[in-house]
């Protein structure tokens, strides 16, 4: 997976492993747009909190050169929980390409 | 309609109405994605504060099993005021699931 | 381009440029969804941090009534930095009608 990073200030998101560790207790954003370039499948993106998946988007026209699946949510996040995106279904064979992936902390707690 | 609350910090949504109530005076950021699930028609979702609508996101591709009607926004709200969903045209057949509505104060006024 | 603002606190998004101009460096978070009214072509809109693209979002669907581009990312921005969306490819005949763009600071450096 290539990607670019922004923003990743405190250096809490890994980039060899793509995923965020909170560095504190709190309620955070997130939200994605993964970008399906043309092909046959239906993608499913899930968002992992540890290993359990919080939400879930998907982007499934076959016509259509490129789609994203999107959503985004408010977590509530625990010192050290891993934050990331899954590819449950379907596969991104033209990589990753203008996928987002962006978290911040909206309060501590 | 069936919800799960993932984070509802300071208990002002509402679960029975699916409303959100604001304690304060402020800017809040909503945002939201409503997932249609194979259906012939076109939906059309509102995001309602107080009776008005404020912004409105489509869906209408008939030949995707799952697509989401998806918008955000900054809103300055009064203390008191409700913000919800509105479906305003078209049916959910298969229900919110995997739907997600979210907000939160950016910085009060 | 018609617009309508929702929120403009301290007033530094220029109405007639369609810019935002950042009061202070700072982490912002920016979305946005633009809204393509049926027709033949496919829509490319970037984000543009001054002069520079920094992410992309496509809609492409032929068949669809109403259907938005949407991203959204976290930008570090400098003073006096503009912000601010360009149509990379096709055309809006229809107008940004239910369009949005947001933006707010998350938090200052």
């Amino acid at each position: 997976m290539q990607i670019g990073v922004l923003v990743n200030i405190g250096n809490h998101f890994d980039l060899k492993a793509s995923v965020f560790q909170a560095p504190r207790r709190g309620i955070y954003s997130f939200s994605f747009h993964v970008v399906k370039v043309y092909n046959r499948q239906t993608i499913q993106v899930n968002l992992m909190q540890n290993d359990y998946p919080v939400i879930s988007a998907f982007a499934g026209d076959q016509d259509v050169t490129r789609e994203a699946a999107s959503n985004g949510v408010l977590l509530m996040v625990e010192r050290e929980d891993r934050v990331s995106l899954k590819l449950e279904r379907g596969t991104l064979m033209g990589g990753w390409k203008y996928s987002t992936f962006s978290g911040f902390l909206v309060f501590p707690l």
